[in-house]
């Protein structure tokens, strides 16, 4: 029944934009490495966007807007940072068309428009909002501003695929500014929190917590939490970041503050994000060779109800005997939907919901009625059977909670299974070439080191974990000493 | 106990910037013509996408999401659209930024990262998403095509301000894609009804529900429905408009489909939008001398409680006592805060929320506790009793809808007292000039009248409202024959 997309096996990476394009998520457009969500894959988007949403205001941010374009010279007032983007970034430097004299119809850029400094479209904001922060904040009483803003952002990637690395993304980003260090730190800390709270309880994507090391920071940041994800093909997604910026954007933007003794200081800061790359997460987390799996908690449809009937009259009865239920469902909080097309048979239906990832599915034909009963199957484990249409509620509200602490159960095994502990340089290379995975190992604590190994086996050190097991051991690759192990990684 | 704010008789524009500033809703950035929405006015701004969004889902919508760039070549496709928007178009030209050889420390535009084709920021999205839909649209069955974007958009405008023109600002556009032309164009009247309830219902202010004149259409539209909405200055605003767009978009991205006959046909279409500038709109209904003016439906606080206190001691029993009317105020949805700000005093925030426009404050003492009463003001009309604490929690959400109901018909008196019918162009003139609001008046028609009414006296046709009066009469500039009166106003 499936409608054709390439197994995992045979070609993780065609799988993967198969099932994005069959499933209605997204496609690419007309412009380079930009893509079009489309309804069904925003309609998920939009579900983690609200519960995000609300807990980033249950943690006391409040939403703000804040230009889309970066002048140059505040692009580059803090130096890390604009290094970081300025490779690849989208300009604009004019801002009017005319008609082309020598094409009829056509239009070229106005040379007479030239802006008297570029515009930088934002791949990140600390520059435009620190140099907004600057007059919001005089005194200790004005802090801390805790903000986050819902925006798209613009990274001229060249190599793109849809969610997971696209030029034009959207995503939030939070920005605080605190009187203290620690004040930061505690933020930095909280909203990692957040977000794995965020991506195991609703994405049902388990996670670890850690820091990256110096060469994996944000541009411009002191430090660099980060959740970390193991995807099916055994490589791993940084599903979301939180950086304590220090002083640098008070300081490139001269951002002070009057403490309590009346003395100025630099204020502190804090930034952090996620975007559409939860979405890629999210899909190849659990997905496979039928198409989409869905947490029912991020579902667009939780149930979809497929009517097995021949002519009007059967299909009218089956409406009527089940539209109490669908009444309940719907009381209940359930997003259920009846797919009444006429034009679609019930196979290319069934196949049709089970692309789209849909956790529940009732088939409901005239003797299943006549029994009072409905076909149910579950589209996590692709089990069928005969339920009772007396309690039915009842028992989807039940398995909707079942399949979606299932899948997070099947990915943390997954995960586990995934996991290697390796002592030897060779042991490394083997496991991360053939098994994959997340591999734990020693390091030397240099940033030479990690270059070495990312250079010979593509591996980057994913975070080094929160809480970290300290053990006495030797550097994978030099055979210096070690107190610990980090998690190694291909990456997506 | 106002914040010194200049009164709309002094110099209504300053009385308009000094508000959004105070208020804490907008202010200018740092890039040309941007605003920066703060977060007092993105909480109005999310309650009014909030219900707007509910509002198109019902009506069969879905959010999808386009990208922000449209490739010169696309954007110059339907040639009315492009021409409209060409002479105030951000234009990106390049993706990298380099290091300044002669400047350290300074980034420059790489003049290697010169891209093959310049992207448009875009100004509206009928071009990128059309470009998409052709994808998209085979046959009958692929119809209708029912979306809308939340999203960003840049018109490089030369003179802006604060909500009512800004460089870059928020909207939702909606984009259709229909089999007949009847389906389009009922689909562009019933969008332009979802807006006209909308702002009256949740903006408290009236609108005319017209057609636009042939030279106010969108550029690229056969005809544009609008809602026009009258400012306390006497100038008409533009609050929402949806457009027929014919056979216009597929005409020129070649978008056909199949018909049941098994004949290709082009595609009709619509578009409809509303922007951050809805937020000018609001603010200009309803404010006063002492501030913003908000409808309890749109207000993000709408009860305000200020405790009354000396020492810790009597704010700790006033909490006490009033936290039960707290709870059962947010029991019934009702948005409610306690401003227990030790830093300030009870008249500084009485200003404050004054100025914020909070609909219902509510001052509570000692003295009224032992009364078991509170003080409340109500925020449009000035006034303060004294009321029981029993049963206040049904005297404030009856207050709440009393308060919208009052700003409404409030609006809708002014707006009637602003509306003169003349029958002469002395009397136009001298009402234009003098009392300013909607001019009724016979045209006869043309464009050149139009034109001309325009240039002496810098009022435009506003709309020609539907089910207009018929009415024999002589075009008050001209003296031709016109069969009915159409509303003339200066507009933002």
């Amino acid at each position: 029944m499936g409608k054709g997309i390439t197994s995992r096996e045979e070609d993780y990476s065609k799988w993967y934009n198969e099932l994005v394009i069959g499933a209605d998520l997204a496609e690419n457009s007309g412009v380079r490495g930009c893509m079009v969500i489309k309804p069904y894959g925003y309609a998920i988007w939009e579900n983690m966007k609200a519960e995000l949403d609300r807990m980033f205001k249950e943690t006391g941010h409040s939403n703000a807007y804040f230009p889309l374009f970066v002048p140059k010279s505040l692009f580059e007032a803090e130096e890390k940072n604009a290094e970081g983007f300025a490779k690849e970034c989208a300009v604009v430097t004019h801002h009017r068309l005319i008609n082309d004299p020598d094409n009829e119809g056509k239009l070229i850029v106005d040379p007479n428009a030239k802006l008297t400094e570029e515009l930088i479209v934002r791949p990140t904001s600390e520059a435009i909002i620190w140099n907004t922060y600057k007059n919001w904040i005089q005194s200790y009483r004005d802090l801390p501003i805790l903000i986050n803003q819902w925006a798209n952002v613009v990274r001229w990637e060249m190599r793109t695929r849809l969610f997971l690395r696209t030029a034009e993304f959207l995503w939030q980003e939070g920005h605080t500014a605190h009187a203290t260090k620690q004040e930061a730190l505690d933020e930095t800390q909280q909203m990692v929190e957040v977000y794995a709270k965020f991506v195991e309880e609703f994405m049902a994507v388990p996670v670890i917590q850690g820091r990256k090391t110096e060469s994996e920071r944000f541009a411009g940041a002191e430090d660099t939490l980060c959740i970390e994800a193991l995807m099916q093909d055994g490589k791993a997604l940084q599903a979301g970041t939180s950086h304590f910026l220090g002083q640098n954007f008070a300081d490139a933007f001269d951002v002070k503050f009057v403490n309590k003794e009346g003395k100025p200081e630099l204020v502190w800061a804090t930034s952090w994000g996620v975007s559409t790359r939860l979405m890629g997460a999210l899909i190849m987390s659990h997905s496979d060779d039928q198409g989409l799996v869905l947490p029912p908690k991020l579902a667009p449809i939780q149930v979809i109800i497929v009517p097995i009937y021949k002519g009007e009259d059967q299909l009218i009865t089956i409406v009527e005997k089940i539209q109490p239920i669908i009444d309940k469902l719907k009381a209940a909080g359930i997003r259920v939907k009846l797919d009444d097309d006429d034009q679609k048979k019930p196979g290319w239906k069934f196949a049709e919901h089970e692309l789209k990832g849909v956790p529940i599915r009732l088939a409901v034909g005239n003797r299943d009625l006549q029994n009072s009963t409905v076909e149910l199957a579950r589209r996590d484990t692709q089990t069928k059977e005969s339920v009772a249409l007396d309690g039915l509620e009842d028992l989807i509200a039940r398995l909707l909670e079942e399949i979606q602490t299932n899948l997070f159960d099947k990915a943390l095994k997954f995960r586990e299974e995934k996991t290697t502990k390796v002592d030897t340089f060779d042991e490394f290379q083997q496991v991360i070439e053939g098994k994959g995975g997340f591999v734990l190992a020693h390091w030397d604590g240099t940033a030479e080191t990690e270059d070495k190994i990312k250079e010979l086996t593509k591996a980057t050190i994913r975070c080094i974990p929160f809480n970290n097991e300290q053990e006495e051991g030797k550097c994978v690759y030099t055979g210096k000493p070690s107190s610990q192990r980090v998690i190694f990684a291909k990456a997506y």
